[in-house]
């Protein structure tokens, strides 16, 4: 049997062709999601048709793709769902929130009980991997195929035979380096472009591979892995995590996640000062597109880390001066660029084949809402222009005399 | 005709009771609203029983005094508002909020047309005094009767010949001083308690007086007024403010307010960086209560103050500097206080008469949802501790190893 779909304006139903009796009959969504999805996803058809009705789970094609693609969190089935609705249903489950902890001990002591693995975490844009009717595709956190990701991953990693003996695993890492569209960050052994694998999943059921699973797939594909920093026991790691967090943050890294090598207990994530002030940073750049949100849990990191890394007056001072310059100087200099008469904006450059190639990708984050325009392509680079349209407009009218 | 007013369950009805007659008669409130109110506040009656519905206007009774009393605005009536259900009907309008202007040139030209007053605005709480009655009454800006700055109002000033001549009139001022309950700030030339006009408006209309009007009332009776900058023209002021403003900074004083003479255009208010800082500092002490509403718009405005101020890369980094240790300091300092077992706590102290005083007025606040405890009374004084729970619970429940 094999499912088309076709969207109507009420969405009430879609249009079933059985390969084999080559007979056509209608279902509707309803009775889709009650006879078939109930079962795969074990959540109620009336709970996956509400969040239908809601928007909370939406219809998406893209690249001959048809797929329900969760926005939110239904059931125990994680925003970032992705079902296809090809010969087969397919599920790539949405990547799940990693906890994060506020301070080291005694939450380590008291969330894991046995060894513990801890491995870098990047700051890139988190990417699943996962093969669907023997083509690859990479997800963005959302759920989209992105066109960029999916053609770098597949330029960075030889990833058919994997596939083709796991065609059940999704690879979950961090896509990284300067050359990105959504989040540059320069590391040295990455360059302009990378990927690093954290987690293998399974597809459906959402289950990690233990540690060690996990690190023998990856040797045996010669797949690319993040830094496993080591294995610890739990009522040692908070000490070894405040090491190497410190020097993380020196080196202008962001982070790291706590795994029990079971992966039977949640995974958690602690950051460096220096990300959260870069975080910040990014976001007072952008005031009002951003500053309001991203603001107060990273000072809330910033409080409980202090407190905990026992600093004195002196480092204090100086973290104090790291956070205020972080939020005020981005603003400041953003308010002045917009009192020259320039948008607030950044410029994106990633490498591709073509400016067809160009001109794809941004119709592609058009679509998701994002202002944005390519500004040239020039000797395989492509820039983008990414506008902040809500901090430019605000700036501007504050600046002519707007009230507050 | 003399209407009480009786609450019951479901808010249906008023009890009327005519002094001519002394026939007793029910009316509905819906029949209040419409033949009544309607036609004092000019607002649909339908309105105003929505909002009686929605418990955006609320029935309130303290000292003896029934009221309905405003708690979002309501049409063109303003949040704070209470409408009196004595033997007439007496309406005292909430304060209406001032407008910010985060820069001040060319706001205050291009908002602005003839000549305007520079007042001071002092760091304390809004007060609205006026006699409903025959018996005078100090309302904060909800619209609640407070015990305290009632008595207090009369302690500080003779009022009886003003609202003698004047029973239409209402007085609005701040209430400021290092031993007050809600607002503490160390003014030299006011110490402990002191009260200060910056307004006189009508009753039901909320119609200010000039600023000539006011200041012949207020030298008549002797009233005390907040500071009086000087008079400008519209296109000098910015300039004029711009100085007022770093001199008043230094001095650890708040800001100003800047009002067209004629009280035609909508003033507008405009503060001091190290205002910002120290309410910064107020919020981060207790982050769980206030940081994330507070914190955005105050460093918004220290942004375009750097801006406008057009300050240096020196000055800039120690505006920082104050901004970050405000965010930061309190906020470990708190954390360590709570890690102690102790609550996040303030001790306020009051002037008061007696112990029943003192609990009369914790009862007050609680009333108003205030976790506020009596710690001691002694020599006149009471020491009032008042606990921020949230800030409390969720340190605490951090420190425990809590996840975020």
């Amino acid at each position: 049997m094999r499912i088309d779909w076709r969207r109507n304006n009420s969405l009430t139903s879609f249009f079933y062709k059985c390969e084999s009796c080559d007979l056509h009959s209608e279902l509707s969504i309803e009775d889709f999601l009650d006879q078939k999805l109930q079962k795969i996803l074990k959540v109620k058809g009336e709970k996956l048709n509400n969040a239908l009705i809601s928007g909370n789970i939406k219809f998406h094609e893209s690249r001959g793709f048809p797929a329900l693609q969760f926005r939110k969190d239904v059931g125990t089935i994680e925003s970032g769902t992705v079902v296809y609705l090809g010969k087969k249903i397919e599920v790539v489950r949405g990547f799940p929130k990693i906890r994060r902890t506020l301070i080291l001990s005694p939450a380590l002591e008291n969330h894991f009980n046995d060894k513990v693995a801890v491995e870098e975490k990047m700051n890139g844009y988190n990417v699943r991997i996962a093969s669907i009717d023997n083509q690859i595709f990479a997800f963005t956190r959302g759920g989209y195929v992105c066109p960029f990701t999916t053609k770098k991953a597949l330029e960075l990693m030889d990833l058919t035979s994997f596939f083709k003996e796991n065609p059940n695993l999704v690879l979950c890492g961090e896509m990284v380096g300067t050359e990105n569209p959504y989040v540059s960050h320069h590391y040295p052994e990455i360059g302009k472009l990378g990927f690093k694998i954290f987690d293998i999943r399974e597809k459906i059921s959402n289950k990690p591979l233990t540690i060690n699973e996990k690190f023998d797939l990856i040797e045996k594909y010669n797949l690319p892995p993040v830094t496993l920093f080591g294995v610890f026991k739990a009522d040692q790691v908070a000490m070894e995590v405040k090491k190497i967090i410190k020097n993380i943050g020196k080196e202008g890294r962001e982070g790291v996640v706590i795994k029990d090598l079971e992966m039977e207990e949640m995974p958690l994530k602690y950051t460096a000062s220096q990300a959260h002030d870069r975080e910040i940073k990014y976001a007072f750049k952008y005031p009002f597109d951003f500053g309001r949100a991203f603001f107060f849990s990273r000072v809330i990191r910033e409080g409980f880390q202090a407190f905990e890394m026992n600093e004195s007056e002196e480092e204090l001072k100086k973290r104090a001066q790291r956070l205020g310059e972080s939020i005020l100087m981005p603003m400041v200099k953003t308010i002045s660029c917009v009192s020259n008469d320039n948008p607030a904006a950044e410029d994106l450059v990633i490498e591709v084949n073509s400016k067809e190639e160009a001109d794809e990708f941004v119709r592609f984050i058009h679509d998701l809402g994002v202002n944005a325009t390519l500004l040239k392509f020039e000797d395989g680079k492509a820039t983008i222009r990414r506008i902040h349209q809500s901090t430019t407009d605000k700036i501007s009218n504050y600046l002519k005399g707007g009230l507050y």
